[in-house]
């Protein structure tokens, strides 16, 4: 099991998240392409750091909506999407190439990932866009239960996939998130989170909110990189991920 | 001698230039990137349109300014340079990569172009930041009389160059353009363009504004995709050059 | 009945529409206000214009979406709408009081007037918008069947309406415009088009697709500014009105 | 003597500076207009907070390069600047206008700020955009040696100044900021800060570079938001300047 988190979401002047204190606790940094955050410098400089630290690079592609953050849906058509997509990946992949390393895997970013996760057709604009571009880059996308569906689709663009969970958010019995309005929608204790990151690690299940056991097969698991208790909620993942790895060698 | 041509300055909605027209009759293609002008949707256009005539691509970097369309000098520290370089032309790679075809080199735009030719410190940070990216891409320079100090440079950094001259611009006795204040700035009569071409690409020498023939090496001369005239102006240098080419063979 | 037409639609060094030749003889002019389309040097140049021909200038504020030229859809939740419309209507009026005149109504561009027109809550954080910022302000509307309910609203926020409706769009029994995906959904004859600006000017109805005769009450028509015919649409659109008012007169 | 701040630096999902904390014990708020910082629903918030606190309300306007925070020169022709000013402050008088507030005020943000002190010209371009757009405003400039002939401009505008002095620079001989490569450029202690506001308010004169005591007239000191010590700064300059004024009233 894997931990990713999302990175690089300052923009200008302006900062965001703790990259510097989250990038060696992480496997597999996210990293923004300029379209929802970020700008060529604030690019470059977290991918030093993600070299620096030996994790795994992602393009985090997003909307054109930087005063949005990517959090707003947009109607945009397929062929300017898959331009959008391939525009962001290769910009990272360039930023990369100047330090020698590579991206390897492609996680859409807010408004554009809930709406792929929707909408399988966006979901093929988007693996039509990656497989384009470089048919050796994975995609990341959420584990859901349709998994096979999202896998045949896959297929017909040779892509890989991994599939992520969420360390801190509550599911609903149809492997869904529970809609962020629900008070109990983020779980807030760590102890809860920790239980959701052990059972999915070790058993491959998630607690719903009804209390029910869903199979989620999950290659990595979605960390905050901000908010006031980021760095201890990570830390405390990170050990619990490595004991249950630790467990599962012997 | 080679004929170079900005393309793909449309923005969004808003269209630029005469580029399926020109297309056939140049051999290069100097395609924005999304910071002067451009979007991911009208670069994956440009570079279809490129292919589909077999000219060579490269990449149209510029300054970060879409309303002032990179014509405005901005004070941008060199790391920053290096990065907003990269990304934009690792973009059209990856927009060209997705298309089967590839970015050959790289011409910084307007403002970043005339500043360069002028600071060497910032032409030494432009190549700096196009041989960290892909030491195969050439770079097109102005053919200036400094060439071989600019050609030193090129050299500690792995590039190759491409010097390129000016169909329609008046010279000074010392090999910079005449400014576009003085009226006689921008030859106004397809004879004196003709001229001009014929002088360059057969004798290797320019006419000033005092009648000086100047030396000049240039490996491409640059035409314009948009005006009332440019179709036609762009169809007699071609003709001119292709006329030269061949007295030239035999 | 008036003549109002979108204006100063340009963008930096990118042209669109023929709004020195349009502007004469039209009556309104909705002016870009840099959100979708324009600039503030763009919006100078524009409102001069309209001065120059005594044209009543409305703000025609957008989406922020460049690219998109406000036409995709985005959530917005209505705290940010309603900032976002008094930010461009106020620079319109700064703009404007620099050259001694006002802006006398507002009209909603793209896809925030087809939303609006279309989800009645929309349309209430447009009008609270406007109201807020100053309640003289007219608010240009489409010429729907729920014309009443759209009346109540604006009484809610003492707002004067003005209701257009298109001179070259072919409409459905419901008064909804015909979606441009059907083959006949706008006018390309300007026979029609006159036929559609006589019969609403004189009798103050629209004939639907079906012919019915639909009684629609507005107070301005729209005409395009823009295109291969524009000019000649607008030309014979203004004579036409002009005869019927004359007629109406006697 | 009052007390400026740049407020509402905030830009989408990005925070920058302590408003809330200082707003309490600021004169005036220097609130950004969406070009360097900002956006339409930040400005609407920001206007809010200094209503609630019975802040003058300036307006902050800047070059439009939110990566570069407005503070890279840019080089823009003098209609362009005028228009772009004249949107800028506009923009927020509608946000006040929505919340019965007004813009007293307008404080040139960062490069444009820098420029206009060196280059009397640009100061010029400054002055007439705001004139034009409302003569009524105060312009804040910063209080150079050459106020005389800062003056006479204004009086050509019919502009009122209002000058104003930073709590935490270092002075030249020459009354210039010392350049923030210096490494005393700015004050680290806050007994020097409380100092340098003590002599500007009682005396009328600053401690230069040299030991100099430099008379310099000054309506506002600039205090900052952002900052590690920024509020304690902020609370301890209030308190000295309260205190001055109450000796000066005995």
């Amino acid at each position: 099991m894997k931990l990713n988190c999302d990175m690089g979401e300052a923009f200008g002047n302006w900062t965001m998240g703790l990259d510097e204190q989250i990038m060696p606790f992480v496997d597999q940094a996210n990293i923004a392409c300029g379209f929802h955050a970020s700008d060529p410098l604030t690019m470059s400089k977290t991918v030093a750091l993600a070299k620096q630290h030996n994790v795994t690079i992602g393009a985090h592609p997003a909307y054109p909506d930087l005063v949005g953050f990517g959090r707003r849906n947009m109607d945009i058509a397929p062929e300017e999407l898959k331009a959008i997509i391939q525009y962001q990946v290769a910009a990272l992949q360039g930023i990369c190439a100047a330090q020698g390393v590579k991206v390897t895997y492609v996680k859409p970013h807010g408004a554009l990932y809930n709406t792929m996760m929707k909408d399988f057709g966006v979901l093929e604009t988007v693996m039509q866009s990656v497989s384009e571009l470089d048919s050796s880059l994975v995609l990341m996308v959420m584990a859901v239960p349709e998994a096979d569906e999202v896998k045949m689709l896959a297929q017909k663009y040779q892509l890989t996939l991994w599939f992520e969970a969420f360390s801190d958010r509550l599911y609903t019995d149809e492997g869904r998130l529970t809609p962020r309005k629900q008070p109990n929608a983020v779980h807030q204790s760590f102890d809860r989170i920790e239980q959701q990151v052990v059972e999915l690690s070790e058993q491959g299940t998630l607690t719903t909110e009804t209390g029910k056991h869903l199979a989620v097969h999950a290659d990595t698991i979605c960390v905050h990189g901000d908010g006031a208790h980021a760095l201890e909620a990570v830390k405390r993942i990170r050990t619990v991920v490595n004991d249950v790895a630790g467990r599962l060698r012997n």
